[in-house]
C-alpha cells in the first residue's frame, strides 16, 4: 500500500470515495461533529451564555508549491492561514472546513502526511474540522493538491478590530522577523542550490492574539502580512482607514539568512510573504502592554515596534530608510513569485 | 479588454489582485460584509430573538467540466450545491464563502460570466457572499477554474434531519426525475454528436425544504443525490440509519431524452449526478401533506413517491424491478464519469 496513489474513482461519491474518508480522513480528524456525515456540519456555538455574539467567517484555497517545505507544508498551512485570518479580526477560532482537490496519481502517502500535518495544527490552534470536501482530477488537472480551508469564529462581546480602525497616533507593532516563509518556499522550489537554514514561520497565531486581548481593549487593527507582504498588508490598512503609516526601515527584523537570499535574488523583504506574522495596530498608550504580553507569547518573542500611524498623507505608507531619506512603500505590482501559500 | 485574461498577477495578494477584486467580484456580488475587506468576514446571526439556535456549516469544491453546459455553469453549481448541502440537514442558508482557483490564460470574460450566474444564484437562494479569495496558478496548474464554496446556515429551533434518523414505515420521496445533471454535462463534454436537449438541474433547494418544514414536523432525512446519484444517497441513509430501504424501479422518474441517453452510453440512472433534487424520507401519516408542498414549489413540482423504509436487512437497498424481481442496489462502485461537479 505504500505505492498506492489517488485514483479517480475516489472522487466518484461512491464507494472508494467513502473508502477514502474513512481509512484516511475520518481516522485522523474524526470528532462528533464530523462523524455524523450528513451534507452539513450542525453544531451551537458556544458564547458562554453571554448571547450569540458575532461571528467571523473567512476562506483562503492553498496552492503552496512544493507541498512539503522547509518548516511546513500544505497541510499546516491550510489551517494556519485560516486561523490567522479568524484571529485578524479578533475571533476566537472554533470551527474549519477541509475541501480537497485531488490529481490523479497523487501517493496516498503525501496525502496521509498532509492530512497528519493538518490534524496537528488543528490541534494546536484548537480548532476542529468539522467539513470536508474531496474531488479529484484527471492527471495534469491540477498540480498535486490544493485545499480550501474555511473556518469559524466567535467574535467576543467589545472586541471591533479591523483594518479601518487605525488612528493616528497607534503603534505599528509587528510580531517577528519577516519574510521566511516566502523564502523558504522559493529556495525549496527553486533548488537553487544555495545551503539555507531558512524554515517557513507558518503557525497559528490565535493564542497570540488572545494574549494580546487579554492586555488591551485598543488593539484597532490587526493583520497577517501573507501574499504581497508586510508593505502590501500596511498600505491596506491606510487605505482603509484613510491614514499614513510611518515605518523605520532599521526596526523591521529580518533574519540574517533571509536578508541575504532576497539581496542575492533581488528581493525586498518588505513583499515577501509571511504565514506567522502578525501587525497590530494599537492605542500609544497601551503599546507597551501588548508588546510585553506577546513577548511572551510562543510565536511573539520577537515582536517590536516598527513606527507609528500618523494622519496625512492619508492611504500612504512612508519608510524611514537607514540613509537618512523616506520613501513611499506601495503595494506589491505584478508578481513576485507565485504559488507561495 | 474583451480578450483579457487571468495573469499570474492577479494571484500576488498585491494590486492586480485588488483590481480584479474590485473590478469583477465587489461590483457584482457587493454587500455590507464583504465590502469590510477584512481578513474575514463578521456579522451576527439573525435568531429572531428565540436564542442562538444551531448553525449548519458546509463545504463544497467545484470541478465541473466544462465550465459551461446546458442548464447552468460552474458559478451557478457552486451557489446551489452548497445552498442544497445546508438545506439537507434543514437549515436555512444564510451566508456564503466563495474562493477561486483561476488557471493562468483563463479569459477575463468567461470569468465575468460565471461570477455573475453565480450572484444570480445566491439572489435566486437569498443568500449572501461575504467571505472570497482568489489564487491563480501557472498555465497548465489547472483545467480553467476551480471554486470552493462554504455555507453557514441557520438550523431552526426543534428542526432534527440527518440521514440517521430514517424510521421503518417512512415515505421515500424523490422531487423529481433524475439524471438530468450528469447527462447533460457528459453530452456536453464529450460532444458525441448527440443532438440532445437534455439540461442540468442545477437548482437552490432552499425554499422547497422550507415548504416542506412547514407542511411537516416529521422529516427525518433528506439528502440530494449528486456524486454517486439516487443509488449512493440512499445506500448511505440505510446504512446512517441502521434500516433498509425499499424503492420501485417503475415509480422512479426519469426522463425520456436521458433514459436513451443512459441505455445507448451504458449508464444507469440510479448512479448518475443531480444537482436539483433531494430524497425526503417523511413519517407515512405526514407524506401525502408533505408530496403536496412540494408540488406546489417550483422544483418540486414532479415530486413523487418512490419507496418506503423498512427495518430489515439492516443497511441493504432494495429495489422492486419493473419484471417483478428485487435486486440489490449498491453504492457507486469505481467512477461513473469524473468532473461532474
Amino acid at each position: 500500500m505504500a505505492r498506492a496513489r489517488v485514483l479517480l474513482g475516489h472522487g466518484s461519491g461512491g464507494k472508494l470515495t467513502h473508502q477514502l474518508i474513512e481509512s484516511l480522513f475520518l481516522s485522523q480528524l474524526a470528532n462528533p461533529i464530523l462523524k455524523a456525515l450528513d451534507d452539513s456540519a450542525v453544531f451551537s456555538v458556544d458564547s458562554k451564555g453571554r448571547g450569540m455574539g458575532r461571528l467571523a467567517f473567512t476562506t483562503d484555497s492553498y496552492v503552496v508549491k512544493p507541498l512539503f517545505f522547509p518548516g511546513g507544508d500544505i497541510g499546516r498551512l491550510a489551517v494556519c492561514g485560516t486561523v490567522n485570518d479568524l484571529s485578524m479580526v479578533g475571533a476566537t477560532p472554533l470551527y474549519l472546513s477541509a475541501a480537497f482537490i485531488l490529481e490523479e496519481g497523487l501517493p496516498l502517502a503525501d496525502l496521509r502526511r498532509i492530512t497528519a500535518s493538518l490534524k496537528g495544527a488543528a490541534r494546536e490552534a484548537g480548532v476542529k474540522i468539522v467539513a470536508g470536501d474531496t474531488k479529484v482530477v484527471e492527471r495534469g488537472s491540477a498540480d498535486g493538491l490544493f485545499i480550501n480551508t474555511a473556518g469559524l469564529g466567535l467574535v467576543p462581546e467589545g472586541v471591533d478590530i479591523s483594518g479601518s480602525n487605525a488612528r493616528p497616533g497607534d503603534a505599528v507593532i509587528l510580531s517577528g522577523p519577516i519574510g521566511n516563509h516566502g523564502i523558504s518556499v522559493l529556495l525549496e522550489r527553486e533548488q537553487m542550490g544555495f545551503v539555507s537554514s531558512v524554515k517557513s514561520d507558518v503557525a497559528p497565531l490565535n493564542l497570540l492574539v488572545a494574549a494580546m486581548l487579554e492586555a488591551s481593549p485598543n488593539i484597532h487593527a490587526l493583520r497577517d502580512p501573507t501574499r504581497g507582504g508586510l508593505a502590501t498588508s500596511l498600505v491596506e490598512m491606510a487605505h482603509q482607514s484613510g491614514v499614513a503609516i510611518r515605518i523605520y526601515e532599521g526596526k523591521v527584523p529580518v533574519d540574517e539568512e533571509v536578508a541575504a537570499a532576497c539581496e542575492i535574488l533581488g528581493y525586498d523583504p518588505l513583499y515577501v510573504a509571511n504565514e506567522g506574522k502578525l501587525i497590530a495596530l494599537v492605542a500609544p498608550q497601551d503599546a507597551p502592554e501588548v508588546l510585553r504580553a506577546m513577548k511572551k507569547s510562543l510565536y511573539g518573542r520577537q515582536a517590536t515596534i516598527i513606527g507609528e500611524v500618523l494622519a496625512e498623507p492619508r492611504g500612504k505608507v512612508l519608510m524611514a530608510t537607514r540613509v537618512g531619506g523616506t520613501r513611499i512603500v506601495d503595494m506589491l505590482s505584478g508578481e513576485q513569485f507565485p504559488r507561495i501559500c
